[in-house]
């Protein structure tokens, strides 16, 4: 495969769209980024990285660092945290209260906000400092020692973070948090705060494409576990779109509201495309344009 | 690959859990089946078909037909279904009013009951006879001409039905049937009575592992159609538990409670599985372990 | 109490709201209706019965007949009704299916329409004969024999009744109903189709501010269920405004779409007023304003 | 009216019911109370009180505070309150984040915990110290210089506060509330922790029955704004079980899950009833009795 020429194409495809859409707007740090930006890069399972466009400019990674710290939850502590969050798709927008009141405070998955905030918590009581581990793990996955927390970003996030402290607190009500609410809150805001390239973000999540084995070789996660992740971002990893994600594109895919999403071919390699205007469900429009078009090109569907 | 060696390794392994969780129990026809029985066939890509147990007795395939009901109205009607029933997973118990109630009697997507009416009223106006349509369709790719209807069964259906009848009169009152409500439940019921045993299954789902074409080798949908409902069977097959579904098992999956599963490998193979015993969502228990199974055996997850 | 000056009175003050808000839009027959109608009547308990403006001229009950049924229901059987129906408010719109999904078949109260299904289908078991049942009540009470359904109207009800064809087999799912769903929705249908004025409202209901007593003297209810009736009234009778009417007006009232609405003042009179234009909840924007005013100039408020 | 013996038959009928139901469980300090207490008094409106049993024996008056803390807004503030709040029943249990999600942020009414918090909030910008302004009006109207929080009390509610601290997050992400989450907080646990007797609680809640005036004969309301705090008490008053409480009692009325009731005989007199076991909806089971006997025996139902 030239993938190189693959990106290029694709690239070429989502151009017409980049700029469509709308630029998070709930905090200012995001809604200042230009709209015009897009990058795309692929990762193989034999370390190889390509890209085209603004792939080696970092933005703010947002949701999809939730993919990374449900890995390392797995790594850490196994598939105990399926006691305490669920592997459903919530059929609800991705902040709603409704569903986890319902079903006593376990949330339905672990890429909604609630069910990230279970996550963190458990990765803070596994390790004492959720953030530094992931920061440490995408550095070494990614090579790039400069990738860091935005503490504006995270600074922003806590103040207009009321929603999620409301999570927190009623998780908290029914005993489905370990730390205090603001310890939890504090590592959340930074995981989501930190700033990567699609050539960083490629490159870390390249363990998905490769069964759980990392990019030196070690293993971060049986097979097994690598693939409930991936099966956990094709049906939930797209907020109330990721049936139509699933059809369209077709692959486990992590969407972030600064406009990143990285997807997982297995065996194959992982992707991630940058484009910060959003559909209506917070998925990049031409991110998804982008990947829709690769799946088509190479015929690398999932189904 | 020996598929005949898979398919005994496979059932030795799911035949403890024969005969758990619990026969369906809303109709009497289906109540009085015996839960011990257990077959499962493979279709591949070239028409061969294998099979163990009790493969070739016949089953109330229920909500498995609503995957061949929505592949037909693809056939017939092309994309414009897609206004009409979602693509997202629902999030909620299979026949749950809620959610239609919030979204403007639009289902969440064409497995939920409701969303299975609209596609049965679709496929009505298409054809004219949405239960004859659906009853040559299975005879020809099966290659047995004795499929046919359960009266008894769907009379049942029809005694019981007053759910579905609430869920039809209700996207009625939002205009979203075209043809009257008793006309609709009829063909429904009916297409839920039809009896066939995995084989006929296997083969009959045969050309959703060949990206749209049928055993006689013409096209039944373009392969871009043939992946959207293999995207919908992983997302939204098995009820609520798809994402469960995604995470074990790894395939695009349509169960019924009449205990069957059809499960696709795109490009390799149609299953089908059957043990009448069903888990709390409506699952077949033997049989989502068997796929699992043959999932772990194979390495031919999607993921 | 002069009552003639103090309806003159009222009358002049709702004047300006007339033809306020939007007359009932979902069936022909009460779009149709003259938006500039007003009237409003008053039956005091020894049988006098006073009226102003169109107070003679017969309009639709509609929802209004909801009253009568409860009350013919407790009557005709007592209060075993109450294990059938519940007497909380229900906290969102008046047809909504939500609520009876969690609650499992047993509506919120009375006057929602799955509520009042629930009252008509025991009405007819109760005396094989709802629809009659209630005219011949109205008539008697009223003392006028031309009291009516109004065909047109119980058809078009009828013809666009897949909303209330929806609760009806969604109650019968349950187990909720005695008689056929079709039996039930004709004599449901004929209740609301009733054609009276606020005069023969005013003295129909006046039962309600004697504790029971009808206007021959003779007891229709007990004291004690009078009193169940003008509670349910007070907490449920105004659709989705039942808070606001109490605060507002302070009585318990019973509204229809056609614009009517029934109030009593417990041990003094009944009031009922008439004015086709509806707030966005389905009551009467000149009627509530008229009974706020009558309570105003009067002091009878039950606070 | 002999006060005095109708109190001594209301407490003689209620007596087979004290030590019924549940004692409130959620914090220590309310589990710890006797469940064998009972208590009922009654202030008319010349100022004269009567009571029986453990009528002077102070308990925590909970969610009773909520009736004050709306007068104390409204007393202040004037009725813009009802911008943030409504005044509709809320059809769901009283610590719903449901409904709030649905309504963007504004409570359905004062009484539910949501609408305490934004009725508290408003309070606390009125006058700067919430919590110090209804203990003073408390001490006035009481006459007991002695009213006082209970700090071992508030701290328990603060430490198992969660559901509350998710409520008023919430709100604020909607921008309902004005002061910091932690300031709304603190004051409504301590307004919860007041500890009252049925005595002090029917004089401090006798100018509900006198149409806004104070014991000393100013206004602390006007009319019209006393009738609205009375008909919020009769629609939303005791939880999820106010539409129940007004079919058995027929009176305005709010609870405490501390076991105590105040109840409103307009014109007339105030009513406190206090026994801690309570109904699954968090009632005092002998005193509903209590009221509802009070009723029968002099005919006093607003209805």
């Amino acid at each position: 495969m030239d993938y190189q020429a693959v990106l290029q194409e694709v690239a070429a495809f989502a151009r017409p769209l980049v700029g469509r859409g709308q630029v998070a707007q709930y905090i200012p740090a995001l809604a200042d980024v230009d709209a015009e930006r897009f990058g795309i890069a692929v990762a193989d399972v034999n370390g190889e990285v390509h890209g085209v466009g603004d792939w080696q400019e970092p933005f703010s990674v947002q949701s999809i660092s939730k993919a990374f710290s449900l890995a390392l939850v797995l790594a850490e502590g196994g598939e105990r945290i399926w006691d305490r969050v669920g592997t459903e798709p919530s059929g609800n927008p991705f902040n709603s209260l409704v569903q986890l009141e319902y079903e006593n405070g376990i949330p339905r998955n672990p890429f909604i906000n609630a069910g990230a905030l279970v996550v963190t918590d458990r990765l803070q009581s596994l390790t004492g400092d959720a953030g530094t581990t992931m920061l440490e793990f995408l550095r070494a996955e990614s090579g790039n020692p400069d990738v860091a927390f935005d503490p504006v970003v995270a600074a922003s996030e806590a103040e207009h973070g009321d929603r999620n402290a409301a999570l927190a607190h009623f998780m908290a009500s029914y005993g489905n948090l370990d730390n205090p609410v603001t310890t939890v809150l504090e590592h959340y805001f930074r995981q989501c705060a930190i700033r990567m390239s699609c050539r960083d973000l490629a490159l870390a999540a390249a363990f998905l494409a490769r069964h759980g084995v990392r990019n030196d070789g070690t293993r971060l996660l049986p097979a097994r576990e690598a693939k409930q992740v991936n099966a956990v971002m094709l049906t939930c990893g797209t907020y109330d779109a990721a049936g139509s994600f699933a059809y369209r594109v077709g692959l486990p895919g992590k969407s972030g509201v600064g406009g990143g999403i990285v997807a997982v071919i297995p065996g194959r390699c992982t992707l991630c495309v940058w484009s910060p205007g959003l559909d209506t469900y917070g998925n990049s429009v031409a991110g998804v344009a982008a990947l829709d078009h690769f799946t088509t090109v190479t015929g690398w569907s999932v189904f």
